[in-house]
């Protein structure tokens, strides 16, 4: 499978997605096309990811199977200028994968495309519609089960889950990630967004997926939200409960204090955090915090340091953060977790 | 407001609908549609609910605002039995409400006559198109807020809100009930099926509607499913987190040790669920449960009380079962807890 990323004018800082298919995706990016950087290469951006020509447009892509839309604008929408790409994609035979609002099946040029070219559309952000209830079995599946759980959103689920899955396969272990976001649906093209999905499904949804993926040895579902959240705790806890886990990881943003957008709410303590996440778990499926993940971003390396290792001592468990530091030490304490749950 | 109500062959045990109607409703029943017991009252069969003849089809009915389909078979589909009743009732300009799977609106004759007599089909299981995240406002209302949770479904949840807001309106406190559920909908004519949501957007139907309910004095909100739940529990804490309580009250049927129909999984004692609520609610908002609602309706009046009198002990808060007994206790509780907290 070979992939083109649309990333036009965004790349890198603000294509998210773009950058998730690069660094963590298992397909090739052949090319990345934006307009304003065409005649680079990806490694020119960004050092640490597979590279790959930019292009000015699909006009000047090799050959591929799919073109993904790898950006989004404020609201969601489609933006006009990226039709001609879309279009050449489709003429070319192309699948069309994106995420946002508008879904391009319900454009009348790009159905009518897809049905004489045969390509399939894939809108990551529309949950199938067969969805259930949760029959209470993800427990049951042979591979070991571990959710990474938050602080509050944004503060590196996703990442720190692809981070484990890479180290993880270094070591010989068959891992494999759960997407229940549009970025990691698009990084593994395959997937649900929970957050879309009818609220009595949104378990039944996550344990869907894991039994899909019960071949593999270890499976590192993507949380979302957080358990404190006054918004996004509905879906928290459907993927906490849908997945029931061997153990847990939990993410942190150093030094945040108060859910972000949400001010007058203090975020808890982080071992409070920790204890509130198992014990509500704990009825569906005993299970614990057994390392930690922190994002230190916006830190020097030395504040950086400090900060992860006051994490992992508040937390009493291993912590590192995944972007910046070898996830080693996570990973072992993830691994001895499922080892002597199995 | 006046209302028929279509039960056929299933009034009174399988009409929940209609009897919460017949029970709890602010609209006047003006009739009850069941073909098997025509000409009977409705008082021959249920004595404490408000009274109305029981005819055999809409063409024997007197005049009303809006026909009510009170039933629905496994599979929530629509009975061509009741074509004749749900056409009558639309060539008399009646508005129709069901909460069927099956949607009036997408039926080509039902369509039709709603257009032509200028009636509203109202779905109860489709949530409004226009809702959003939650901002995390609702307890910024003046109103005071009480949530009914459960250790399970099917526990009194719904019951207890209606209960609880008559006697409240007895005492000249002017109670209402949020509905959450279709049946809780129907008796109020207005309200969001919670389960039905897309799951990001649970938790804000729930601060929608008690923004729009701001103007009463007491909401009792009806939950939905359990924190423990291994299917339900994302929907139950979209609607802990949403509404922001002041006070809970914990509803359970007497005995019940497991979830029904997920007999895997035992319930924690209640004492350690009402603190899991609690703990799980506090860093959105302090509260406690301060009362408790037991379903006895399997046991006989002695064992009942006992059973009442031991879940009391258990959560060590006053406790009734709001069917039995009157619900006083329970009430001084809840308005205690409410004033203290005001």
């Amino acid at each position: 499978m070979s992939v083109v990323v649309l990333a036009h004018e965004q790349f890198p800082d603000r294509a998210k997605t773009a950058l998730g298919l690069l660094r963590y995706g298992d397909r090739e990016v052949v090319a990345v096309l934006d307009r304003d950087n065409a005649g680079d290469r990806v490694r020119d951006h960004v050092p640490d990811v597979q590279d790959a020509p930019i292009v000015a447009s699909m006009a000047d892509a090799p050959d591929c199977d799919e073109l993904v839309i790898g950006i989004a604008p404020i609201g969601g929408g489609f933006e006009e200028s990226w039709r001609p790409d879309v279009r050449t994609a489709m003429e070319r035979g192309c699948d069309v994968t994106a995420g946002l609002h508008y879904f391009l099946a319900e454009d009348d040029e790009f159905a009518t495309l897809a049905e004489r070219h045969d390509c399939t559309l894939t809108e990551v952000r529309r949950p199938p519609d067969d969805l259930t209830v949760a029959e209470g079995t993800a427990s049951q599946v042979d591979a070991a089960v571990v959710t990474t759980v938050g602080t509050d959103c944004s503060t590196g689920k996703m990442t720190t889950a692809y981070a484990l899955r890479d180290a993880a396969r270094e070591r010989g272990v068959d891992a494999a990630v759960v997407p229940t976001g549009q970025t990691g649906i698009m990084i593994d093209g395959a997937g649900i967004a929970i957050d879309r999905t009818v609220s009595d499904f949104a378990a039944g949804a996550v344990e869907r997926m894991i039994h899909e993926r019960a071949d593999h040895d270890l499976l590192l579902v993507e949380g979302q939200g957080a358990l404190a959240h006054p918004a996004y705790s509905g879906v928290t806890l459907a993927i906490l409960h849908g997945s029931q886990p061997d153990a847990l990881l939990m993410t942190h943003v150093a030094g945040r204090e108060v859910v972000h957008g949400f001010e007058d709410f203090a975020l808890p303590p982080v071992d409070e955090y920790a204890r509130l996440y198992e014990s509500v778990a704990a009825p569906v499926r005993e299970t614990s915090v057994v390392a930690g993940a922190l994002n230190t971003s916006h830190l020097d390396p030395d504040a950086a340091r400090a900060a992860v290792e006051g994490y992992a001592d508040d937390l009493g468990t291993p912590a590192v953060d995944p972007v910046r530091d070898d996830p080693g030490p996570v990973l072992d304490a993830i691994l001895d977790a499922v080892d002597s749950s199995a």
